[in-house]
C-alpha cells in the first residue's frame, strides 16, 4: 500500500499517530512517500529541506526511512525496490524535491501554492521542460492484497434482557458486538478504553479481528475508514467525549463517503464523578452536523442490541451514544426498532402534554409521567432513540394530540442536540409551546442524580415544566 | 514551567505537536515530566516500560530527555536541577515508576485505574507504607516569569470601508487585527495559512507577537489557551474547516474557562473550487455547542472590524466565521454592532415575509428581497451576525410582523446551524411557517455561485421559497 504525504502536513500530530501505529503493528506492506519540497502555502515549512530531522523522527517512530533525491529516477526505483524487501517495518521514502522543478520562472519559488499558471507561462513551462512528452516511469509496486475475510452475512443471535433488569446500554453494546462477530467481516477497534465501552467482549473472543489503537482517536478513525475501504465493517468505540479529538477525521470520513460505525460511551452529566472533561455534552450537535451521519441514542439494552444489528448494515457515518449507568429494561426482546423510528412509550386519549427524551432522559421522562399521572395530568412520552434520521410523523401526531405542548429533555448542552433535531424536523409546522430542558451551565463532578438535578433535567424539573405548560402559565 | 504527562496519552498525536513546537521554538523554560508507570486504563500501554522508545522520540522532536527512576529522590532532584541548566531546549524527564508502589496488594497490578481503595485496603496500605507521614521533597523550581507585555488598553483606530466597495470579511479581519495591535497584550497565531486568513498583516507588522504554529491545529489551540492563561489576548486563525481538527481542544478550552478568540476563514460552499474538504459546513453547529462560546458571522467589512474589536474584550470561546469572497459593503463605518445583536437591513410596514441570513447568505437574501419587491412582495431582511448569543427580540418582532412567515438561509449543513439557533431561540413561541434552505447534499468543486445554486441557497431559491410562503402554498 502506498500513501503520499506533503511536508507541511508532517506538523500534524495525526501523522505521527499513523507512523506510530504502522510501526507498532509492523505494517511492512505500507510505503509512505514524503514529498519534501520545502514550500508550504504561506512560505517555508517548519524544517525546510532538513530531511535528517524527518529521518530521525521516522526511525524513532518504528519505521524504516530512505532519504532520496526525489528527482533521481534511479534512486526512486531503488527506494521502491527496498520497500518491497524491508521486513517487519513500514518503509518511509523521504524524497527531497524542488517545487516547480524544470521551469526556471517558478522553480523553488514561493507564492505558487494552489495557483494555476497563466496560459502564456504554461506555454513557456512546457517549452523549457522539453516540449509535450509522455513520460512513464515503472517502479516496483506493492503486491495487491485482498481482504483476509470474505464479505458474507452470518446468522446473528442477539443478546436479550429481561424487563426491569438494570443493564447499561454500553454493556448491551458490548454484548451485541460480540454477537455480531457471527458476521465474518465485522471488525472492531477501540481507544484503550474497551473495558469501559465493553468492546473488550469482542476483543477477548476475536483478538484477530480487534485492533487496539491506544489513546490516539484520530488514528482510531483512520483505521476504521481504512478497514471500510478494504471491505470490512468496522465498529470503533471510545468515550463519546473523546470522539471530539477526531472530529476532522469524522468530517472527512463523511466527505469520503466511508461506511463506519462509531459508538461513544459515558455521555452527558450522567457519568457523574469523572467530571466535565469526560462528559460528552456536544456530541449530538457535532455528529448530527456530519454529512451522511446517522445518530442513535438508545435507552434500553434490548433496543441497543437491535440498533447495533441495524448499524452493521447501515451506510455512512453511524453514531451511537451509550450511557454509563444501568437503568431498567423497558422493552421486551421482541420489540422492533428502526433507524428513523421512535417509540411512544406512554399514551392515552387524554394526553395533555408530550415529553420527549432519549437515553437517560427517557427514564427521567417516564418517572415524570408517573408523577404527572398522580396529579391527573396525562403525559405522552416519546423515546426519540433515532435523532438523525428523525420520526417526523410521530412527532407531528404528538404535537397535535397535546395541543402543541411539548417538553424536550436532553443530557447535552442546549445547542444543536435533541431539541434542535425536533425543532428542525417540525420547522414548517411547529408546535405552539416547546419547553427545552438541557445542560445550561458547566457541570462539576458528583453523583449522576446530583448532576442531573443541578442541570435541571431530572424528573422533578420535567414535572414542573409540564405542569406549567398544561396550566398555561 | 512544569507539565505532567501520563504515559498512555503519549500515543496522542497532539503530544508530539507540543514537543515539536517546544523544540522548534527552543522553550528552554519548559520541563515536561512523563510518568511511565506502564499501566493504562485497560491494561499495559503501547510501550510499557520501554523508556528508550520515548527517549529516542523526545530527542528526535528537539527536546532534551533525561531518563530516571521516578522513585529515586536523588535522581528526581538531579533531573530538575539539569532542567534549569539546559539551554536552548525544553527538558523532558522520563520517569519510570511503579503504579501503587509500596503497597504490595496493588503494586504494579492492573485493574485499579480510577478506583479508590476500599477502607480496609486503604488502612493496610497506610500501614505498609510506614504509617501516616508528611513527606515534602523540595526540588529546583523553574523561575516564575511574568508576562512580557503588560495588560493595558490602547486606543484602537479600526479600518473603515466605503459603502458598496467589495471587501472580503477575512480581509477586514486581517485589517482589524492589525489595528488591534494598539492593545499591547493582543497576540496572534495561525496554522500556516496566514496569507489566506489575512493574519499575515499582523504577523508582518508585529512579528514578536505572532506565533506561526504551522499545520498543527491542536497546538494552535493549546498555544492560544496558554497565552490566555499567561494574561495575553490571543487571536488564533485558520480555515474554519480546520478548527474541526482541534475540536477537543476547543471543548476543553471551554471547560477550562479560557478566554480565546478563533477566526475561521473560507467557510461554506462559497469557497468554490477548493472542494468539500476545505469547506466548513458544520462549524456553526459544533462551535455553538461549546460551553461559554460566542459565535459571530459577519457579512460586511465595517461590521467585521467592529465585531473583531468587541472580540478583544469578550470572555470565553469567541468564534468568528469569515468568508472567502468579496461582497459589497453594506454598512457605513459609523454603524454600531453588539454581540447578541442583529440588524434589520430591509423593512416596511407591508412586510409579508422575513428573510434571515448571515455572512454570504445575507447578500443572497438582499438580492432576493429586490426580486420580491419587483413582484410586489415586501420582505423584511435580518442580518443575524450574532448566532450565539442571539437577538430573540428582533426575531420575535419580525415573526409577528410577517405572520410567522420566515425563510432561513445558511451556507452550512441543515443541522445545528443558523436555523437551529433561530428555532431554539423561538421554541417557546415559535413562528408558524419556517422554510429552511441549507446545504443538504455533499458539495463538489465549482464556482461559488454554481455551488450555492446547486445547494439551493441562492437568491432565486429564496425568492421561490418566500413567494410560496406568502401565497400560502
Amino acid at each position: 500500500m502506498w500513501t503520499l504525504c506533503g511536508d507541511s502536513e508532517l506538523a500534524e500530530g495525526s501523522i505521527w499517530e499513523a507512523f506510530d501505529k504502522a510501526g507498532y503493528y509492523q505494517l511492512s506492506n505500507l510505503t509512505a512517500i514524503l514529498d519534501i519540497n520545502r514550500l508550504g502555502q504561506r512560505g517555508e515549512t517548519e524544517y525546510g529541506w532538513t530531511t535528517d530531522t524527518y529521518r530521525r523522527r521516522i526511525e524513532a517512530f518504528g519505521c524504516f526511512p530512505i532519504v532520496i533525491d526525489g528527482h533521481d529516477v534511479t534512486a526512486i526505483d531503488r527506494a521502491f525496490g527496498s520497500a518491497l524487501s524491508a521486513t517487519g517495518k513500514p518503509t518511509v521514502i523521504i524524497a527531497k524535491t524542488v517545487k516547480g522543478k524544470g521551469f526556471s520562472e517558478i522553480e523553488n519559488k514561493d507564492g505558487w501554492h494552489g495557483k494555476a499558471l497563466p496560459p502564456d507561462m504554461a506555454e513557456r513551462a512546457i517549452k523549457e521542460l522539453g516540449g509535450v512528452r509522455n513520460l512513464k516511469v515503472k517502479v516496483a509496486k506493492p503486491e495487491s492484497g485482498k481482504p483476509a475475510i470474505a464479505h458474507t452475512d452470518g446468522p446473528v443471535t442477539l443478546p436479550t434482557y429481561k424487563k426491569e433488569d438494570k443493564v447499561a446500554t454500553r454493556k448491551a453494546y458490548g454484548d451485541a458486538l460480540l454477537a455480531l462477530a457471527a458476521i465474518p467481516d465485522v471488525v472492531a477497534m477501540d481507544g484503550e478504553v474497551s473495558n469501559s465501552t465493553h468492546a473488550d467482549e469482542f476483543a477477548k473472543a476475536h483478538p484477530e479481528r480487534f485492533f487496539e489503537i491506544f489513546i490516539a482517536e484520530q488514528q482510531l478513525l483512520a483505521t476504521a475508514v481504512g478497514m471500510s475501504v478494504c471491505g470490512y465493517r468496522p465498529f470503533a468505540s471510545t468515550f463519546a467525549a473523546f470522539f471530539s479529538r477526531a472530529y476532522d477525521f469524522i468530517r472527512m470520513a463523511g466527505i469520503s463517503q466511508a461506511n463506519i460505525r462509531l459508538v461513544g460511551s459515558h455521555a452527558g452529566v450522567e457519568i457523574g464523578q469523572d467530571g466535565p472533561s469526560q462528559m460528552a455534552l456536544e456530541d449530538l450537535a457535532s455528529l448530527r452536523a456530519i454529512h451522511s451521519s446517522t445518530v442513535l441514542y438508545p435507552s434500553d439494552p434490548n433496543q441497543t442490541a437491535k440498533l447495533v444489528r441495524l448499524m452493521a448494515d447501515r451506510e455512512g457515518i453511524v453514531y451511537m451514544r451509550t450511557t454509563r449507568g444501568a437503568y431498567p429494561t423497558l422493552y421486551g426482546p421482541n420489540e422492533t426498532f428502526k433507524i428513523g423510528g421512535s417509540k411512544v412509550v406512554r399514551q392515552s386519549a387524554k394526553d395533555k402534554v408530550t415529553l420527549i427524551g432519549a437515553g437517560v432522559t427517557l427514564h427521567n421522562c417516564l418517572a415524570a409521567a408517573d408523577t404527572l399521572a398522580q396529579k391527573k395530568i396525562a403525559a405522552r412520552v416519546i423515546d426519540l432513540y433515532s435523532l438523525k434520521p428523525i420520526d417526523v410523523k410521530t412527532l407531528k401526531e404528538a404535537a397535535k394530540a397535546t395541543r402543541g405542548r411539548i417538553v424536550i429533555v436532553e443530557d447535552h448542552y442546549p445547542e444543536g442536540g435533541i431539541a434542535a433535531a425536533v425543532l428542525e424536523a417540525l420547522a414548517q409546522d411547529p408546535p405552539a409551546h416547546v419547553v427545552h430542558l438541557a445542560v445550561r451551565s458547566l457541570p462539576t463532578s458528583g453523583k449522576p442524580e446530583e448532576l442531573m438535578n443541578a442541570a435541571g433535567i431530572s424528573a422533578k424539573h420535567i414535572v414542573a415544566a409540564a405542569t406549567k405548560l398544561v396550566q398555561g402559565k
